[in-house]
C-alpha cells in the first residue's frame, strides 16, 4: 500500500513524535507520522501546563529554532506567568496553564498544515532491519512502511501497565491501549531495556471544589508568552487555586499503603523523584504534615480540574476518602482516580548525541523512551532526533547543541553520557552555564544555529537579527553616554543607592543591582533613546540584561574553568555527606550510595549536579 | 468511594448516552455518566454529519422536547441542507455536516454545564443485581457504584471486534479497547444476545485528492438549523464532493474479495443493509459498474476527509490500490483504512415499550445494544430511556410516543415489536403518518407533551406556543380573507394554474400545488398581515405547509383506516413477490423468505414498510 519510500518515520505522536515530524518535514524530508490514534496526537498526558523551571527554556529553545511546542502552547495558554521573576534572568522560566483540548488541536493543525507530514493510524509493532540498518516499520496489520530512518517516540506504551490499588492492567493511557511487539524486537537486537514508572493525580469536577477556601493562584499581569513570533498574548486568563493537605489526609492515605502497588511491592519501577506521588512525599518526608496542591483548571469552559501533588497509584476508595479531607475539596467528585503507569525505556547511553541508537544505524529514539519525563524534554529530543535524522540521512554534518548552548544540549550529553535509572528531568542546576542559557536569549543563542541547517525560517532569523542589533545598540548607548550626577543622584537616593559626585557612563550605575530600566527611563536621554529607535520591551529587557549581567557572566566562566581544573580530586573514603547540608537530597542519597573515589566519578552521577560539586569542592577546601 | 446513591448510571457517552444522561438529569435524577474515555464523549464514530432523510426529523424531535443533539449539531455544523426540498414537506430533512472535534466537544461542554451529570472514567463490567432489579453498576477496578437505575447504551463496544481484511483484534473502535463482561452477565440472567457488524470507510489526506476532478456539493444558499431555539445559523459553510467508483475501481477491489473476512465467512454477523460496504454493494448490485462516493471534510480547519460510501474490511492495500482508481483519488494518501466491527447487541423485543427490560427492572437499554445504525437513532433512544427511567424511580406514568406522533415512536415500536435482525435503520417509509410526522412540526407535536413531564422548558413551550398561534393565525386569516379575480388572476396565470372567475377565499388558491407562500405575498393584504403580526419564515412556512396539505393529512388518515380494516387478508400459498416491482428489495427479499400467511404477519416482518404491505393490498385488490 505504501509503495512510496519515505525519508523519516516517526512512530507516535505525543510531544516528541510531534515536535520530530514537525522538524523532519520542515527540513525536507518526507515524513510519516504513525500512531495508534490520530485523535490524540499532541496529548497532555499529565497536567495541563507547559513550562516550568528549566522547561520553560526548553520550550523557549525549542521555538528559536522553529519548533512548535511554543507556538501551541501559546495559541491554546489560559494562564501565563513567568517564574522566578524576584530572581536573577537567568532563573526566570515561562509557564503556562493550558487548555487541554486546544492543546492537541493546535497541535494536529498546525502539523496537517505542515507539507511533507503525511500521517497513518496503526500500532507499529515491529522495525524492518537490514543488515545494521533501519529500512523501516511493521505495523500490526502486517504492512510495511519503507524508510530511511525510523525515530520512536513511544513514550508510556511500550508494554505499560497501569496500576490503581491491587489492580492493574495494560494500557499506554487511562482508557487507552498499550503498544506490543517494540521492545521484545529491540532487546532481540541487543538492546538492554528497562522499566520505568511515572503517575498522575485524579482528575475532578471543577464545580463539586470549594475555591474560597482555597489561594488563588493567578497569571501575571502582563503575561507575555513562549514563542519569539507573534502569536496572541492573553487579554484574559484563568485562575488556579492553592490548597495543602494536612495530617488528617496524611493518616487516610496511610490507610492504603498495604494496599499501595508502591509500598507492596507490585510496582518494582522507578518514578519520577521530583513528581512524587503523593504517597511518596508523606513516606520520604515523614516530618511533614502538610503539602502543596495546586488546583488547575483543564481549560478555558470545561469543568474538569487538575489536582498538581495528589499523583497517587493508591486504591480509588482511599484517593477519595483523602482528597475529602482536603480544605476545599469536602464535597469532591472524582472524574477519574489517579494511577501509576509502568513501561519499557532504553537506557539512553546505548545513543549517540544525535539521538541515533549505537546498535541500530539510523534509528533514533527520543522521549520517555529514553527514560527522560516531562512534556518538554520530551519534545525537545523529538525535535533534535526530527533533524539529525534528517541530517544523517542526507550525508549532513551532524547537528549538536553544546552544555554551554542550550538546556537542550545539557539534556541530551547528561543522558547519553551519565545515563539514567530514574526518570530524568531537566533543572537550572544540571546546567553549569545557566547564566548564559536564559529564556531570554533563546532565539540569540540558537536562531542562527537553526537557520543555518534550513530550520528556522526567514522571518525569525530577521526578527533576532533586529532583536540583537537595537539591544546591542541601547547596550553602546548605555556604555558610552554619561550621566550628569544631578540627574542620577536624586534616582540613587530613591533606592539607596550611594550618589556620584561626578558624570561617568551610565552602565556603571546602571550595573548596580538596585537601579532599574524603569529608573534609567527617568532620564531625558534614556527615554528619547528609546522612542527614538523605537525599542519594544522585549528589546530593552535583553539591553538591562546585558548590562546587569555582564559581572555574572565572567564569574560563571571563571567558575567553569575552576570546575575542570579540579576535576580529578579524590574524596576520603569514609566521608561523611549527611554534613553537607547544601547537597540537594537526590545527591547525597546516590553520593552515599555510589560512594564515588574522585569528583570527577561523583560529577558523572546522574542526578549529582555542578552545584553539588561545588558544594563538595568548597568542602574539600579547593 | 461513591458513598452516594445515584438515580440514573449511564454507561456510554456517545450518541444514546450522552442524550439519555442529559433528560436524566434535566429531569431532576442524580445522573451518573460513566464511560471508558472522558475525552471520546459525543465522538462520532462514522461519518461526520448528522440528520437526513427521516434522521433529521429525529433530530427535530429530540430537539423539540429539550435534547441537545440540535444544539450540538448547529453548534458545530459546517454545512447545512434540507434534503428533499422539492418534494412535500414530509419529506423534507435537515442534514448538517459536521466538525467532528467541535460536536464532541460541545456535547462535553453541555453536559458539564448541565446540573445533576456527574461523570466517572472507568469501565463498567458488570451490573449489581438484586433479585430482578438492577441496583448498581461494578467498575473493572472492581468499584460499586449504586443507582435506583441503569442505562446500558454501549455501542459497538460489547466485545468489539475489528476486522481488515484477514486481520482481526478487539476494540470499540479504531484505536480503542472493546468492552467486556456485560454480555456474559446479561446472558447469564437469560438474555439472548446477538452479533450485528457494521462497518466504516477510510479517512484520507484532503492534501492528496484533486479535487477538481469532482462535482462539488455545497450547502444550502439559505442555510436552516436543527434548534427550535437561537442557535446560530452557517454564514460560511464547506463544501463537500461526489465521485464516482468505476468498473476498473470494483474489478480491484474484486481481487481482495478471497481475503474478504464478509466474503470468506469470517464475519457471520449481519451489516446495515442501507449503508453497505463497496464489497456489498458491487457483489449484490452486480450490474452496476459505479456507485456515488461523497467526499466529507472532517470540520472547519482539519484535511482529514471522509470516504462517505466506501466503506470495506478489504485489505489495506486493496482498499489502497481500489480507491487510488477513482477520480480525483489518483495520488490519495491513508490517514487510516477502513474496517469492519463485529459487537453484542440484545434483540429488542426483550424490551418493553419503555425501553426497560422485561427481565431485569430498572435497566434501560439504548442505541446500537438494541441493533439499532445510526447517531439519531442511537440517540432518540437514550433520551427515551433517560426520561422513562427518571420516571419510574419516581412511580410516574410511563412517557411513550405513539406511531402517529414521532418517528422515535415508530422506532421504538418497530424494535419491541418487531424485533430487528440486521441494524435497523429509520427511514420515512416506516411511519404509517409520515405526512403528521414532519419535520417543522416536531415542537408543534412534542414540546408540549415534554413540557407536561417537566423536560421541554418554559423556553421551548412559549416559543412553541407563539410559533402555533401565529401561524394558526395566519390560516385563518387565509380561510376567511378573499381575493378579488383581478388580483389573483395575473398570479394563476404566472403558474399556469386555471384563472377563477369571482371572489373566494384565499385558502382555495392557495391550496393549489402551484401556488406558493411568494405569490401570496404579492397580494397586499398577505404582506399586510405579515408585516402586521411579524411573522417570521418559521411562522409563514408553517401557515404555508398548514394551508397546503390539509387535503394530503386527510387522506393519509383514511388509508391509515383503511390498513387497519384490512389487516387480516391472506396471501396465496405460492404468491410470486418478485411480480411487485414496487415493493421494496427488502421487503421482497423478506417475503419470499419467510412467507407470510395473512397481511398482518407480513406487516410485522422487520423490514416490511407499511408502504410495502399497500403495494401488498392493491395488487390483492383491496
Amino acid at each position: 500500500m505504501f509503495n512510496e519510500q519515505y525519508d523519516v518515520i516517526v512512530v507516535g505522536g505525543g510531544h516528541a513524535g510531534a515536535e520530530a515530524a514537525a522538524a523532519a518535514a520542515n527540513l525536507g524530508s518526507k515524513t510519516l507520522l504513525a500512531t495508534m490514534n490520530l485523535q490524540t496526537i499532541g496529548q497532555m498526558s499529565c497536567n495541563p501546563a507547559m513550562g516550568g523551571i528549566a522547561k520553560g527554556q526548553i520550550v523557549r529553545e525549542m521555538d528559536a529554532m522553529g519548533g512548535y511546542s511554543g507556538i501551541v502552547t501559546d495559541r491554546s495558554a489560559i494562564q501565563f506567568k513567568m517564574l522566578n521573576k524576584s530572581k536573577g534572568p537567568a532563573m526566570w522560566s515561562p509557564r503556562a496553564q493550558n487548555d487541554r483540548m486546544r492543546f492537541a488541536e493546535e497541535w494536529r493543525l498546525m502539523l496537517e498544515r505542515t507539507p511533507n507530514v503525511d500521517f497513518y493510524q496503526e500500532m507499529v509493532q515491529g522495525l524492518i532491519v537490514e543488515g545494521n540498518r533501519v529500512v523501516g516499520v511493521r505495523t500490526s496489520l502486517g504492512l510495511e512502511i519503507k524508510a530511511k530512518a525510523v525515530i520512536l517516540t513511544n513514550g508510556t506504551f511500550l508494554n505499560g501497565l497501569i496500576h490503581i490499588g491491587d489492580k492493574q492492567f495494560g494500557g499506554g493511557r487511562a482508557g487507552e491501549k498499550a503498544a506490543t511487539g517494540i521492545t521484545e524486537q529491540l532487546v532481540s537486537f541487543g538492546f538492554e531495556s528497562g522499566r520505568m514508572k511515572t503517575g498522575t493525580p485524579p482528575r475532578v469536577d471543577g464545580r463539586s471544589l470549594d475555591y474560597s477556601k482555597m489561594i488563588p493562584q493567578p497569571g501575571d499581569d502582563n503575561p507575555e508568552r513562549f514563542s519569539f513570533l507573534d502569536t496572541p498574548v492573553l487579554k484574559e486568563q484563568r485562575e488556579c487555586y492553592m490548597t495543602h493537605t494536612s495530617a488528617t489526609v496524611h493518616d487516610l492515605l496511610k490507610e492504603g499503603f498495604d494496599r499501595s502497588p508502591m509500598f507492596n511491592g507490585r510496582i518494582k519501577s522507578i518514578g519520577p523523584r521530583y513528581c512524587p506521588s503523593i504517597e511518596d512525599k508523606i513516606n520520604r518526608f515523614a516530618d511533614k504534615d502538610s503539602h502543596q496542591l495546586f488546583v488547575e483548571p483543564e481549560g478555558w469552559d470545561t469543568v474538569e480540574v487538575y489536582v498538581n501533588g495528589f499523583s497517587t497509584s493508591l486504591p480509588e476508595d482511599v484517593q477519595f476518602k483523602a482528597l475529602r479531607s482536603v480544605k476545599g475539596f469536602e464535597k469532591v467528585k472524582f472524574f477519574r482516580p489517579g494511577y501509576a503507569i509502568e513501561y519499557d525505556y532504553f537506557p539512553p547511553t546505548q545513543l549517540k548525541h544525535t539521538l541515533e541508537t549505537k546498535l541500530v544505524e539510523n534509528l533514533y529514539f527520543a522521549g520517555q523512551i529514553n527514560g527522560t519525563t516531562g512534556y518538554e524534554e520530551a519534545a525537545s529530543q523529538g525535535m533534535m532526533a526530527g533533524i539529525n535524522a534528517h541530517l544523517k540521512i542526507n550525508e549532513k554534518d551532524p547537528f549538536i547543541l553544546k552544555r554551554d548552548e542550550a538546556y537542550i544540549g545539557v539534556l541530551i550529553d547528561d543522558l547519553i553520557t551519565k545515563g539514567t535509572e530514574e526518570p530524568y528531568r531537566m533543572f537550572t542546576s544540571r546546567a553549569e552555564y545557566r547564566t548564559l542559557l536564559r529564556q531570554d536569549n533563546a532565539d540569540l543563542r540558537l536562531t542562527p544555529r537553526s537557520f543555518e541547517i534550513g530550520l528556522a525560517s526567514e522571518e525569525r532569523m530577521r526578527r533576532m537579527e533586529e532583536k540583537e542589533r537595537k539591544s546591542q545598540a541601547f547596550v553602546d548607548f548605555f556604555r558610552n553616554t554619561s550621566y550628569q550626577p544631578e540627574e542620577i543622584n536624586p534616582i540613587l537616593e530613591e533606592v539607596n543607592s550611594s550618589t556620584v559626585g561626578q558624570a561617568d557612563k551610565m552602565f556603571k550605575v546602571f550595573a548596580r543591582p538596585q537601579v532599574t530600566m524603569d529608573h534609567m527611563m527617568q532620564l531625558e536621554k534614556v527615554s528619547g533613546f528609546v522612542t527614538e529607535h523605537e525599542l519594544d520591551r522585549e528589546v530593552m529587557e535583553q539591553a538591562e540584561i546585558q548590562v546587569k549581567y555582564s559581572g555574572y557572566i565572567e564569574k560563571e566562566k571563571l567558575n567553569a574553568d575552576k570546575l575542570q581544573r579540579l576535576e580529578n580530586i579524590n574524596i576520603p573514603e569514609n566521608f561523611d555527606y549527611s554534613k553537607l547540608k547544601s547537597l540537594s537530597f537526590e545527591a547525597r542519597e546516590k553520593l552515599e550510595k555510589i560512594r564515588p573515589v574522585t569528583i570527577s566519578q561523583a560529577s558523572r552521577i546522574s542526578g549529582v549536579s555542578p552545584s553539588d560539586i561545588s558544594v563538595l569542592l568548597v568542602f574539600l577546601g579547593r
